[in-house]
């Protein structure tokens, strides 16, 4: 469920919406992992912290943005200024980032579930072996975006990968029509941690940064979108 | 994996394990979900808070027991006086039981998967279609204490479920060979929020709880252990 939705109209008084690089600029950011419901209990879940989209979310409104962060179940507390809507299934992010455009940029971080399942209405018991789950294909956010009327003018999205980092986000980009990929290695384990390994990927080539606290990542990756939709 | 195991020979200055009801017995208590991996991002999950489990526990150190609290994956702090082992996965929470016997009592309130899969060495991807599941029952941890040569004199189990309440805790407590059963009705969704609806069913017949606080129903619950135990 959509469980709380800030004002969005304006710029609260805590942003700096009247000065910053991003004055007078309209952010999205999404964060967190998502939950699929597979009975009243049970969810299919990822380790997504929702640390890495709270810190861009946070710079972005320290640079003098209105920010719209829609967040996966995480217990972050909500940065200074920004609006945040709470979602729990792919399908409810989708519905909230297309409900908050237009916008000027768009930094997909959630780690948004691939499938979901068709979900039981009670709880399924034991003795009747397995799950048998029938399996559906969620909304791809950043490719929906990617054709959007009203596509963002900076579409960035983000990977976390395992294996073949850089050539994964490469196909990724052209896939969804993104401008950027923030390719992040996690295959050291990282998700959850409080660091990031980031390649950023673009039609210009690939930016390899050295490990950064999620807060610098944050920090640089806003200082680039400033620079790019300034 | 097994994160923080205090020492646990002795009763720590904290508890009062020369005064009080449970004074010099040891209780095991589990509590909140397991994490079940799917691949390195993913896993199967439930929406247990280990909020009960943790008021038992504390419940528990109060009456001056001495308490073994094995935890699946939340982020509540460990109550005073009490020997905290964080776990992830259901069969990592059986080794954790099996390993702090002998106990008095053992309450397990965690709410333990029913099955694992087989889990994916590196992240598996959208393009391969959905995710072809193979899956393990995972051990019964309070059916293995029922039988095993060091089964605590008194095993209580937790049964949360949203149909046929009381019926599906009477056979769950013949098949474990529990002692008791504490049966959650939540079928008003209630996993997660601060009440709880208990059924208290054991051999005797069926005690219905009001509607309470989940600090109450543990503070009910470990009275009614002190006068089972002592």
């Amino acid at each position: 469920a959509i469980l709380a939705a800030l004002p969005l109209d304006k710029p609260t008084a805590d942003a700096k919406g009247e000065s910053g690089p991003l004055a007078g600029k309209h952010i999205l950011v999404t964060a967190g992992p998502t939950h699929e419901p597979i009975d009243p209990v049970r969810v299919i879940a990822n380790r997504s912290s929702g640390k890495q989209g709270f810190a861009i979310a946070r710079a972005a409104a320290a640079a003098g943005a209105r920010v719209t962060l829609i967040a996966g179940p995480v217990s972050l507390p909500t940065p200074p200024g920004v609006g945040r809507i709470d979602v729990e299934t792919a399908v409810q992010m989708r519905d909230a980032v297309m409900g908050a455009l237009p916008a000027d940029a768009a930094i997909m971080v959630a780690a948004v579930a691939d499938w979901r399942v068709e979900v039981a209405d009670s709880k399924l018991k034991k003795g009747k072996g397995p799950p048998a789950l029938e399996w559906h294909a969620n909304p791809d956010i950043l490719a929906e975006l990617g054709e959007h009327p009203d596509r963002p003018g900076l579409l960035v999205g983000f990977a976390a990968e395992t294996n073949d980092v850089v050539t994964n986000a490469k196909g990724k980009l052209e896939r969804k029509k993104a401008d950027w990929i923030v390719a992040n290695d996690v295959s050291g384990n990282v998700m959850g941690g409080d660091n990031n390994r980031i390649h950023l990927v673009s039609a210009d080539g690939v930016d390899d940064w050295e490990d950064l606290p999620k807060s610098a990542v944050a920090q640089r990756l806003i200082e680039k979108i400033a620079e790019s939709i300034a």
